[in-house]
């Protein structure tokens, strides 16, 4: 028997609600040896919505591994029509990340992995400007220089696409990345692609958020991490933070405070995602 | 002499930058015998913006009155081609307040007024909904019902004007009053109609911004105060807040929760208002 | 079939952590043709702690009542040596509320209460003071003075004791009571009494945390929601919450600023404890 | 005339409030062509407490210096028997940041340093670990590695002082210093040293707070920004934050959503601090 936590795993799912879909997964999971040590769920209705599940359970290694039990739910699975994935809590996922100029947000991103309080692996660190190539060297990374003008945009995509697939990337976030994305690229990576952006949405949808925000007159400043779509701004919200400012802040003052909110949007969100604790369904998350 | 409060009174000042100007409104107040308590000043650019400032001062009262320091303070105002006003601290404002059937912002102010938490004198409370009248008779006010419909707007607002005219209203709160004001009555009270709006501005503007904060899935829900214009939920903003949800709320819950922060925030404002804490420069404010 | 919330029921339990339990316990309702519509557990360490979990799930009718489930469920709870309890949501609790004279507290209840966003039945307001009779009475509720005085207090708290155990009170609130129960009387009602402490426990813990907050120059002041033990301001922790100070805030102002987080903080803590949210474990508390 | 920030200048005055104070000030700057850009001022008691003071100005370069301005000053400060103290807000502080083996606040720190948030000039890191040398020399700084023990903290601490005079250093950030300044030490820099301490004081006070707040089951924690006196963590208070936790987390993960608390607080105390906004008076901060 063994409790440590590279035998910890986590099953999400989503399906319609009907009875005993909780009874028949942990009669599963007890059946296979798994202890269940976290579990957490939600109806959109309980009379005929939907119905979505996270369970973090602990396997035992003698005769039930992780495959063995990933195979078996198929058919607990196909009972209830589930949408769902199994994955070990130990498999580190492979980000990429896509940056401009600004750094805070990717440097945010390095410390906290650095301090391991991110953890995955960072293969690749893509940038359309080559400024920050020195520092994210310094890192130990792999920093790849892809410039993107308007007629190279779509060789441009193509040639990340190519890295991306090369380092089987499991998700990619933008971390204040300047640029807007195909459909054809985010197509390439549905619900797999986190920005940070730099306003409270849907206020100031768009470029330049802040000038927006200080010829408003707002009272408080925020930011949204959120899945990329092909709408602009409008794919399903992750998180969102905010900062009180007030009338003396210039529209540079607005972005220097909200670097600061941007960051902790942004880690919050990669960390849910690493952590498989995001479910999308329609335009709207569940995050457990 | 005699600090009380009594004779504290506030100078709020508006004008172009340009030298010179502390010194000359302190050195006036000095030559009055007052002795100021606060200050605040805020410049949009100091090479030739707008100039705020916001004195707090004690009154001596042997020979120097408010209102012969007031007309004094005249020939100052004119050298600087100032907006000013001079209020003595000790006058309570009449406040009405306009309400519906959602009594939570409405008894929120009650609450605190009879805390003298908010030291105003309130002639009148208006609905146009009977509901609310016997709760708040029971705190000695009067209740006047003036019911709204298409054809009656007109001369509901022109009996509503007439009343806070007779009563000497110095501002109004719409404490969720779910009528939108003719561009006439608006203007007969200009800056001094306070709105409570049910999301953080200038996100979902208009009707039921729950039920759009919902179908959004936002991570964050709010409440502006700000005042009254022509443009609907466009006027200056005095104060916003936030609170946390999540997927779990209803669009019913997210109500629930967001009446919390909306009484927060008007309270805010109101506060700020009535203590002449706030200047309004086009589409903003500077709260001091 | 009937999914009214009228057969919404919840569980509670607590026991030694073992393999098996969500499996036996979701089953168990499933044959029981409940269905869970929410559930949560907290394992304090997977390897052999402490487990709790909350169930919230509807009945259905036709020959599964809740007494019937309540009495099967026995046999469950016994085969994993459980502490439980099961509630049906519908049944509204007796809250009896002590008072003195500062009435935030009391009438943030009182509001939520008329409001129904807090669902329970009040049976009686008890104070040491006769000041808030009338206003108490206002809103249809019983009030009884009992006067404490060092040499009446036995007397004051059998006198209390009786009425809650006539008027079968399920809880009591302190809103601000500002007197010491004894340990006879806190035994009588062991978590089932909650507090709140103005400050941010454990800092200032006793009386006049506003003057000690003020004296220490703190940024923040705060608000903790506890049940009552015996150790003054010790107990199990509920909720807390803060708000921004600073130097110009006057002892007397903290006062003030400060009933805002105190009514809050309490408001949500009772709502808890209402929604069958919180189980109490050693000294801490565990909220669903 | 030159408007530019080279020539900004900042005045801080803290003496027995009396009338005529505001209008001297004032009127002096403006005789010496200093055009107030910004003003602030807080009075313990009008009728007679302390009065503390800060301004921004302007300075206009044509026979009106810098050096001129604060000598001509001194008059005023005589008349009002001012502790006053007179700073170009160009000139750029020396900043010394001490660390131990934690890094989070060390490089929160030169993150902001880098992107000009923080604008001052870091002349010295000292660890009494070697661990962090490497990481700190990669932003161009000079990492001195001092180590402490029982018997050699006399000789560590005389070695530190001789480094932070030959630099001329400002004051000094302990950004996770572990150890224990000696009066000696501490009274070498008074008012001078801030450290970030991982609680909300004055809860916690002393080691490992994250550990006390878990056994006590807060449902927040916080940080403290304070100036080092000799009463361990009692001295004057610049800035507190606080973080949302529950009983999910075990002190470990208390440790780590500390940092990011800790980080902000501790970087907003250094912004105030090189801003010259912040009087010492008591035991308390007045932050303008």
């Amino acid at each position: 028997m063994n409790h440590n936590t590279n035998t910890r795993a986590r099953l999400l799912i989503s399906c319609l609600d009907q009875p005993g879909i909780v009874s028949a997964v942990s009669t599963f999971l007890h059946q296979y040896k798994a202890n269940i040590v976290q579990s957490d769920q939600y109806s959109t209705d309980p009379s005929g919505g939907m119905f979505f599940m996270r369970i973090e359970f602990d396997l035992f290694e003698d005769g039930y591994e992780f495959s063995l039990i990933r195979t078996a739910f198929t058919d607990v699975a196909k009972s209830f029509n589930m949408d769902w994935r199994m994955e070990l809590a130990s498999r580190r996922k492979k980000m990429a990340i896509f940056v401009s100029k600004e750094d805070h947000c990717l440097f945010e991103l390095l410390w906290k992995w650095r301090a391991k309080e991110i953890d995955v692996e960072i293969p690749l660190v893509i940038s359309n400007h080559p400024n920050l190539k020195e520092q994210v060297e310094a890192y130990g990374l792999t920093f790849i220089h892809i410039p993107v003008t308007k007629s190279t945009k779509k060789e441009a995509e193509q040639k990340a696409v190519e890295l991306l697939h090369e380092h089987n990337i499991d998700f990619i976030v933008l971390a204040r990345y300047m640029q807007i994305l195909s459909p054809d690229f985010v197509g390439t990576f549905p619900k797999r692609i986190i920005n940070i952006h730099h306003s409270f949405l849907p206020a100031f949808i768009g470029a330049n958020p802040y000038a927006k925000a200080f010829e408003r007159g707002v009272k408080l400043i925020g930011a949204t991490a959120h899945y990329v779509t092909n709408d602009l701004d409008e794919g399903p919200i992750i998180e969102q933070d905010i900062l009180r400012v007030n009338h003396r802040y210039t529209t540079e003052q607005l972005k220097v405070a909200g670097r600061n909110v941007e960051r902790i949007a942004l880690a919050r969100a990669v960390t849910w995602h690493i952590n498989d604790q995001i479910i999308v369904h329609g335009n709207k998350t569940v995050v457990f």
